[in-house]
């Protein structure tokens, strides 16, 4: 491997129903970024620039990335667009750490942004559905909420688990929203709710899937050499796997297993030549809920349908034995699609700087991050350590 | 720097109005890039893999990547879509070489695809609308030949050079694609005929502009050290650079330079270690006629202005003393938005390895490509070598 990667500075909108256009919410999410290297940052010293977003709003579709070099004050700067739908940032992240490891890019920027709530209803469904497979399941009329339901279904059938443990990863995840002030919902809700609620695909209901919200998150990404210029605490990228699968559901082994976490894991883990018991706490890809059990399985955190009742035990609760989504999750954070995998490296970059606030997770010392694109067609996962 | 990047199999369908669908074009390249390695290579040893396109089609906007893991057979494998407009190619071979200097990647596939021929007329205006600035240009009406257009009209004015310059571009461009076996045009026009067409956008007239194409590219990279195991002749990336401006053209300092460009040759001449009189031939992003003099000028060939003097004398030809576009160009191989930059690569590949047939530049050492997003809103350089 060539140079180390660290993370030196990170910025982060609200997630939500926000006022603010994409323009707006990238310059906030930037300047952040900027304003939090702890010795500063001249602007200048950034020599790439890449930008994770499936739709930029909905008006730039092609070259958005030159509209980042504008707002980010960074013309000049080789700017590009990553995009492998709900994964962009999680691959952004990728390609930065590439260009920093391979010693030509001296400082990088990843912006993950995503602007849906003002879109027509019809279009965003498009949006969305344009992530799927278009041939055996948007046009055969399957939206996402209803993959995972067929998922979820199966999951709860073939392990004899019961819907609770669904239930208890939404009021988990809506009690560490609650404690992070950037999170589009701060609201608790029982599992009463969750099973009350509103079924959209089932057996999810309402408080099942993550929201559609806006939102921007930054990184600033250094060589390790040069990282503590800038910080007495930067946070390492120690290693970083991916992968991916068949798109269409139907094409792959197992409709309860997502082998391209599986492969991203290994992936992950051989770089940075860790092992899974070394890492304090996960950020993983809850879209649905069904979604986070299939994570701590596939990460290979608990076996095939062991992840039911080790949430239920309490252990991934923020202050349990491995604490998931400290932040919320997809699920009560918010899911502005290409920002949440550079919004979970931004979670990673305040806990273990214990940086957290109220929602800190005692004791972090390392981190893993997980972003699935398609219904587990894509995935990239990266590991962390604080310096 | 980290590893050495080298090219050391490509693949290329024909260009035009295609038959094939999208996944059958992707096929096509990549099971060409395969069989091209002189000692062969087993399709598992492909670690990491890079998606250049636009709109695939226009059917999977979003995770398009995952349809080439399926089509290239290399699920298992990450992939990514990185997508600049008509730059997407150059930056998603950016992406791949950095990946193998990081040494991350053991051996990267770049894939550039486009399927446009089959769009109703109106997605297909707004499919390359959006790639030009939206609230400035696109929303008023602007299209890419207005553009260009306006810049062929200030250009000719500015330096008070006559419009034969850009017909002996499109002359010399067709000249060239009438010996490509991919090319969209395999037709021969005068100057005449140029200057007798129908206006598009005013000087600019029919065969002033590249057509509307589908097509595919596929390349693969490896490090240098292990290049050789596969050829006795690969193609080194020696230099890559890149960069991007304001995408509204009047935001610019000057209608008639494109910055871009210029920061993307300064970095990949200052990789690479040569000085332009080392490169035998240009591979140049001519959209449009006045694109091909533009990109002499910023890419430091001729002094602003000096371009049209040089393309009459003849230096630009395929046997001139610099040849600029010998596979025809955009201009008449044709222009499939993310497989050109790719599609310039392959032709380095097939010219460098003494392998172009017809068209072969003799001579050729060493070999630049020049792959331009929106307006000259970002561009990405590189420089090649043949060991």
């Amino acid at each position: 491997m060539g140079h180390r990667a660290a993370i030196i500075g990170a910025g982060h909108t609200r997630f939500g129903a926000m006022p603010d256009g994409p323009r707006s919410l990238l310059r906030s999410a930037v300047d952040q970024a900027f304003q939090s290297v702890d010795r500063g940052l001249d602007r200048a010293s950034v020599t790439d620039a890449y930008l994770a977003s499936l739709g930029f709003g909905g008006w730039q579709i092609g070259n958005a990335s030159t509209v980042m070099a504008e707002e980010a004050g960074l013309t000049g700067v080789p700017t590009v667009r990553v995009e492998n739908a709900c994964a962009s940032g999680g691959f952004a992240l990728r390609a930065a750490v590439n260009a920093v490891r391979s010693g030509a890019t001296a400082l990088a920027l990843v912006v993950g942004l995503e602007k849906m709530t003002d879109q027509p209803a019809a279009r965003r469904r498009y949006w969305l559905g344009v992530s799927g497979d278009t041939e055996w399941e948007r046009l055969a009329g399957l939206t996402f909420a209803g993959v995972y339901g067929l998922i979820a279904a199966r999951y709860l059938a073939e392990h004899h688990v019961g819907r609770e443990a669904l239930s208890e990863v939404a009021r988990k995840n809506h009690e560490n929203g609650a404690l992070n002030p950037n999170a589009h919902f701060q609201k608790r809700v029982t599992r009463e709710d969750v099973e009350r609620a509103a079924k959209v695909a089932s057996p999810l209901g309402l408080y099942d899937c993550c929201p559609v919200s806006d939102g921007a998150a930054a990184l600033l990404v250094a060589p390790a050499e040069a990282a503590r210029q800038y910080t007495d605490t930067p946070v390492y990228v120690d290693g970083m796997g991916a992968g991916s699968d068949y798109l269409a559901v139907q094409e792959r082994a197992d409709l309860t297993r997502f082998a391209a976490t599986r492969w991203a894991m290994d992936g992950a883990l051989h770089e940075a030549g860790v092992s899974r018991g070394a890492i304090s706490f996960l950020e993983v890809h809850d879209c649905f809920t069904i979604a986070e059990l299939l994570a701590l399985e596939d990460l290979g955190f608990a076996e095939p349908g062991a992840a039911g009742p080790l949430t239920l035990s309490g252990a991934t609760a923020r202050t349990g034995r491995l604490p998931v989504n400290p932040d919320g999750g997809l699920k009560a954070k918010g899911h502005p699609i290409g920002a949440t995998g550079v919004s979970q490296a931004y979670e990673v970059f305040q806990q273990l700087r214990r940086a957290a606030g109220a929602r800190q997770v005692p004791g972090a010392e390392r981190a893993l991050t997980h972003n699935v694109g398609g219904a587990g067609a894509t995935a990239s996962v990266a590991v962390y350590s604080v310096g």
